[in-house]
């Protein structure tokens, strides 16, 4: 097994047979010492941060996996917080792509002047730019055809996908009376035929949800969903 | 005939007919007493600035008009700087329209990472709301039929009619060896059936021109466009 990346919350080590091994590691990514998950910067490192990731994300993946729905999971070890995934190539530099089911965030930031704080969106979907020296700007359909990034036809099968594993995620969280908000996904091409499949994790820190109007820190969601 | 709006750079009025007059004036957008058409402030005024842009927009109008392309133009008097135009309605609170056939400006400083300064464009479209408070913040497709501001039909028609008129434009700049780097339009819609028109002007301040590699200001533009 060989180390072959170090990212700012997991490292990556490939394996003998081609697939990929994930470390989650327990730092996390914030600013001032304050967890953050939007943030570009590791802050701080939360004891058993990496093992509630990798528990969450190992329960969605095994849902959607059983649901046939294209990811890069194949299993998770728990006590040392690693996750075996199928080698996968990203949308040029990578891309973000979001679910919206209320307007918060930067969804609001932009779009203020049409829709109010919290209103209710149908799965909206936008795709950002991994880009940190340009702040993650937003992209179009024509734009990610136009600059190679993503064909029509594949985001077509993309937006699609990212409404489906939204809601499916969706409606686990309301088997806790927890509301989804928001979820930002990363999608990239795995085998032969460079099928689209979900990539990355599914944890706290990739969504936006609310507990009783109260919002629930990435933490302490990975623990309610967690709970028997 | 009654004052209805005092614009940065025209001023409305409502005409006995129901159509609108409006009044060019010669104060142009700017900061600190430097003219940028792109500044949501009037920055100072230049004489005849008026009257220049509305030649222009009276070129431009009269060539579009003719080839039965919708716009809300009637005719102008060049010497009162005064536009006769059709009633029209905005989309939302006002979009502006982008049409880029060279990657500068915004386009590059958000797809700078995937694109070079200068690279050819195929009459890219982009769509912006015109929202200052907000820095005219892109929007997509999806985004705009959501939030009811425009159908993806309608989206469809602008799209075709900005290509279509962003390259009658380049063409006629062509004949000065002008090339067109981006313009923006904005558009409304007009008559009992709501037709997609386009409305306002279309002067030096819309568009990023170069002649011989070199940026072309908007008086000195209209001045090479209007030379026999």
């Amino acid at each position: 097994m060989k180390h072959i990346y170090t990212g700012k919350t997991k490292d990556v080590y490939a394996l003998a047979d081609g697939n990929y091994l994930l470390k989650f590691k327990d730092d996390v990514t914030g600013e001032d010492g304050k967890f953050d998950p939007g943030a570009n910067t590791v802050g701080l490192t939360i004891e058993g941060a990496g093992r509630a990731g990798l528990k969450v994300t190992k329960f969605f993946f095994e849902i959607l996996n059983a649901r046939d729905i294209p990811t890069h999971y194949i299993d998770a070890n728990i006590e040392d917080a690693t996750m075996t995934v199928k080698p996968a190539t990203a949308f040029g530099k990578g891309l973000e792509v979001i679910c919206r089911y209320r307007a918060v965030g930067s969804f609001l930031r932009r779009y203020g002047m049409y829709a109010e704080e919290g209103q209710q969106l149908d799965a909206f979907v936008e795709v950002t730019l991994k880009d940190d020296l340009r702040q993650d700007p937003p992209i179009s359909e024509d734009a990610l055809d136009m600059l190679g990034i993503l064909s029509k036809e594949e985001y077509k099968i993309l937006k699609a996908l990212t409404q489906k594993i939204g809601t499916i995620i969706k409606e686990e969280l309301e088997k806790k009376d927890i509301e989804l908000y928001d979820i930002k996904f990363e999608f990239g091409r795995i085998g032969a035929d460079g099928q689209i499949a979900l990539i990355d994790e599914i944890s706290g820190g990739n969504m936006r949800a609310y507990k009783n109007g109260q919002y629930i820190e990435p933490l302490e969601l990975e623990k309610l969903m967690l709970e028997a």
